[in-house]
């Protein structure tokens, strides 16, 4: 396929920085539409000239129960990374979206839907699908009560996809001015967490909390917001915390993380962002610009995520 | 009410341990039944001579959340524990089923079931309870694959209660030995958690773990059998313990907790053990014998659960 669009995140901001001290290589880029190039014989799904979302995993083992079960993300051979991983056929180092073409089976290629913009729609196959499983795996619905912490690259997809869902979603935020922000994704409002009072009222209040904070940060004041059997699912900081069980006892609070999906719910995300018309909010930037694209995302400087325009590549 | 049996329980030990420390005076005991004696005039449901059974709380502020789903166990007031805590009336402190009699709210007595032996079902009232809740708030039913660690007297509750409920109960334990008790109590099997291989032969197997260890210990390798979105409670360890949020992460697993339960948990747990004839299995001593009930639970020798005979009392 050829690649157009590719989405600018954390992670590959991490791994940059981790390949620049091992001086190894790598080609970043794990969420990106393009247009089929050209297709083996055995490719039945996809025609040229075919508009493609390609997500964070290429291939995976197909038989483990998590294959089995439509979530390859958890395969138990570990899936093949869009890049950095290593190619499961020729054991070549896979490279991402920041390039002109890239090629894959067909199996982990979604046809992207008709009317969703290929740039605004890059950000849904990593951030988008992130979002999307926890709050189809805590069956959020009409009446669901789901707060979104954190209004980033994933957080306002989170409030975007839960409210399309039925959900009434709130935003955790330190900081006011995201208000109008908030409304504007689909949330009804915004509740302060530096307020102790707002956060004394709003005890017991969610289903569901999507955690979408990278840096550490206390998860007891988030555990309390919870209602009975509600979850708290971590999905900005995948290290390590010290944990209270006391802090789950009383509501017999959850907690639990996930990251990006298999190809049930990404299919599922993209029908549903389709009918929705839901795309990230971008900024989208011509390829030579990625530096500026790193550098500005590093210090926070985006709403919501950039995207890169690859189709100025020759 | 007369108190005729009542539970010994790790919690009793480490109460009275803290109290030992701090000098003060108590009465432990909460888990136990006995006769009503006395009603007083507004009492409704319990006539003189009824067989009761009471747990850990005898009351809540009966308004908040928690309290208005049942759950009077997670009241946002705290619930008035059955010793050792405070009277909402007076302002006493409670004391508890070491004791010749007990005074309390009808609302907290539950009337036992007949058929039930009511010295073997006296620790159904915190044992029972603990592991019913996390069962029920799991959806556990036929076809559920349920995993009890640890085989005491919260553990073995648990596998007799899993059982009842249609699940495949296996028992996850350091000690081979306990494989024929396992079996009696309704288990299919035991898996060795010291034996690597079975370990990772039961990657994924299970639905739902209650996690009835009372020592530190790692939880990871418990993680790591647990099925997509599957749920591992810890219930026999309330301390603090480091996690790696990306033990979770992969196949999206939850952590929880929960301790006894409310009112609407506690009668429907007692019917249900009615109808499966369900009781702990017990040694029955004298109340004159309550060091060394407490002396030898220490050490772990019981099986599974000591109850003191109170009847003995003149």
């Amino acid at each position: 396929m050829r690649v157009e669009y590719c989405g600018v995140c954390h992670s590959d901001l991490h791994r940059i920085r981790g390949v620049l001290r091992d001086e190894g290589d790598l080609v970043p880029g794990h969420e990106f539409t393009g247009t089929v190039t050209a297709a083996g014989a055995a490719v039945a799904g996809f025609a040229l000239g075919d508009r493609v979302a390609v997500g964070t995993i290429v291939d995976s083992c197909g038989v483990c129960p998590m294959c089995q079960a439509g979530q390859e993300n958890f395969c138990y051979e570990g899936a093949t990374s869009t890049y950095g991983g290593t190619d499961r056929v020729d054991g070549t180092k896979t490279k991402g979206g920041y390039s002109r073409e890239y090629v894959l089976r067909e199996k982990f290629a979604y046809r992207l839907p008709g009317g969703l913009d290929p740039a605004a729609a890059a950000p849904l196959m990593c951030a988008g699908i992130t979002m999307w499983e926890p709050l189809r795996a805590a069956g959020t619905g009409p009446g669901s009560r789901v707060a979104v912490a954190g209004l980033g690259g994933l957080g306002h997809l989170g409030v975007k996809l839960a409210a399309a869902l039925g959900a009434q979603v709130t935003v955790l935020s330190r900081t006011p001015g995201k208000a109008a922000d908030a409304r504007k994704l689909g949330a009804t409002d915004l509740l302060l967490t530096t307020d102790d009072k707002q956060m004394e009222q709003a005890r017991g209040r969610f289903d569901l909390i999507l955690d979408t904070i990278s840096a550490p940060h206390d998860v007891p004041p988030l555990l309390r917001l919870l209602t009975l059997d509600g979850t708290l699912s971590l999905l900005g900081f995948p290290g390590e915390i010290p944990l209270r069980i006391m802090d789950l006892i009383y509501g017999r609070k959850k907690l639990t993380s996930s990251g990006t999906g298999g190809r049930r719910g990404t299919a599922e995300m993209l029908a549903s962002s389709a009918e929705h018309g839901i795309t990230a909010d971008i900024e989208l930037l011509p390829s030579a610009r990625v530096q500026e694209a790193l550098t500005r995302l590093d210090r926070g400087d985006v709403r919501y995520r950039f995207v890169l325009d690859l189709s100025d590549l020759g």
